[in-house]
């Protein structure tokens, strides 16, 4: 068995490659799409059901299992995986992202992020100690560092002092847990808005130190395609070749083939779920909204080239029925399929790299998604 | 194979038996206990968990699946089997209740019963005619007749009045569909409120038509579990030997245990699907709230003694967790483990009255819930 840590690629098209990542849970093949479990569970997903559709890794929100149930009874419980009982690889972020998102009244300072919980409003303190501590005891497979995520819109000199920041928060995480200290691994977050410049200085100063990964983030935070591939393009081959590079919250299953086509190793997107519980369901053929009239006496299956519990058992019509009879079935059902496609994204671009068709495959996604074309 | 229709005892202890009923879409073991699947699912579950639970029958409900999505429309695609891909047993009630309870500006008159849709207000018209082609438009393995449910505390001459006009309509649903029609069954539906004459003059007329099995209609509508008892006791023996008998919207637990005592051969009711979405779960141990903290740090499965999925999997401090945090998933995991439960409880009285110790089976259901008996 590989070492904990180690990644091998191993087979490359172009920019793109497959590989995989050992965990202390496992093997991750790669590229890989990650089912978000933000408060431990995929939301209507049991691990029987990832297991059918052949996840191999999903993430955890530090920040929502920091509040609720809280990590010291998660840690009492033998870690995240006895605790939610998927006892596949889990990859937890630092909580960084939702503490600028959700909670209120948030104040950044150099010893760290204070926050009010949009639970109850009780106040706490994220420091790079604090979150590291935390993802151990979930026993997070991979933890994320504490970063600052700046917004879209942000100025130059901002971004320029929160990179830095992002930077010496990166270097306490990793002191905070030096190298074999443990089964898990770390990886830092890289940022520099929408800068290349600043990109490139983050990427520099990050990869200078000691990390199992690295990650892109502050990308899909309310820019434009053209602006994310922008930087997408020009920042993921300045990453190391020889560690997995994680594209943070992203993103439509383009957004997707568009990073694996830039040298991406790794994604995670709530997109695929929420999508599910709107009524929005990806397919081969495009994205539908099942709740539209013509599919009301639809007999065929949801995706006709798509072998998922849902496409294989029901018909259009059924899941238009439960989606409008608002049944708890309907998101479920229409979790499965979202998921599976996703994951037949990133297996089909695997298999095509592997047989050195990578361009060809993306392509037909472009095909099945004109619009999103940049 | 036997022929649709035909009820077979195998064994008796004292007035519980146990049998099986062959309708169209196999064969039923009685005692049995029907999941609700109100609109076409049962609420979070789809067929795989019911085949994993050993479903054997389950419900719909024509007053809803009549508004939403309309039985021609079900009709059209082959029936609700094919509809909802549950390819077994499907018992239909034949809406009266629903009308009587859910809609708006219900009018009862002989012809049958106006009243306003709860979904958009429209105006619609049951008569027992009519409640019949809805449900062979669902294709449904047993329908029910048209009755009125008068509720409790209705006076003796009201009742009296009633349940002459539920004779009538079940002769009107006879004459509509006569027997040998098709391969569905039809099911009469005795009253007679609380008051034993009128039990007894109900069951007189109805017995004396030609139907496939016989349903106590009118009970657990709001009277005590004394009244409950008295006229379950007093109207059971009275239905024929050789037909099923049906108590219906029933119960809980002890309350099936009491209805297989008194000779009842199926059952249905909301409470296993509903108290799961509240977090009230039944185990061997008795009836429990996930969501009490006791439960927080507790590693053990919610019952020790049950084999399904979810006690199989997770620990109640997971479940706490999940029910807390309102996750969709909670909803699964609690509905699969509650009709376990349920459906434990039937297949337990088979075993028991076949080997002659019912008594004693009964018994056991006393001591975990000791408030309920009467």
């Amino acid at each position: 068995m590989a070492k904990i840590g180690e990644f091998t690629l191993h087979a490359t098209d172009g920019a793109a490659r497959t590989g995989e990542l050992q965990t202390a849970h496992g093997v991750v093949q790669t590229p890989i799409f990650m089912p978000v479990g933000t408060v431990g569970s995929v939301k209507g997903i049991a691990p029987d059901d990832l297991n059918n559709i052949g996840a191999e890794i999903i993430l955890g929100n530090t920040y929502h299992l920091y509040l609720r149930p809280g990590d010291d009874l998660v840690a009492r419980h033998g870690g995240l995986q006895k605790f939610n009982s998927w006892n596949k690889p889990i990859l937890t972020d630092s909580g960084g992202f939702q503490v600028f998102s959700l909670s209120d009244l948030r104040k950044i300072k150099e010893e760290g992020v204070t926050f009010r919980s949009h639970l109850d409003g009780s106040k706490h303190l994220f420091t790079p100690e604090k979150v590291i501590q935390i993802q151990r005891n979930l026993n997070s497979d991979i933890m994320m560092v504490l970063d600052e995520c700046v917004g879209f819109g942000a100025d130059k000199e901002y971004t320029a002092r929160s990179l830095e920041m992002t930077t010496r928060w990166a270097k306490r995480c990793r002191e905070e847990y030096p190298r074999g200290a443990g089964d898990n691994l770390l990886f830092a977050i890289t940022q520099g808005g929408f800068f290349k410049d600043l990109r490139e200085r983050s990427i520099a100063q990050l990869t200078s130190e000691d990390f199992d990964g690295f990650a892109l983030g502050g990308l899909s935070v309310g820019e434009s395609k053209e602006k994310m591939m922008e930087i997408l393009y020009h920042s993921a081959p300045l990453l190391p070749k020889d560690k997995p590079r994680y594209l943070m919250g992203v993103g439509t299953p383009l957004d997707i083939i568009n990073g694996i086509n830039a040298g991406i190793d790794m994604f995670d997107c709530v997109l695929p779920t929420r999508n599910a519980r709107n009524g929005t369901l990806y397919t081969s053929q495009g994205k539908i909204s099942i709740k539209r009239k013509e599919y009301a006496e639809d007999d065929g299956p949801l995706d006709p080239n798509c072998n998922c519990y849902t496409c294989r058992t029901f018909s259009r019509a059924y899941l238009r029925h439960l989606f409008q009879a608002k049944e708890l079935l309907s998101f479920r059902l229409n979790s499965i399929h979202n998921l599976t496609y996703f994951l037949d994204t990133v297996r089909g671009a695997r298999k095509a790299i592997r047989e050195g068709r990578f361009a060809e495959y993306k392509k037909s996604y472009e095909a099945i998604y004109p619009n999103e074309v940049v």
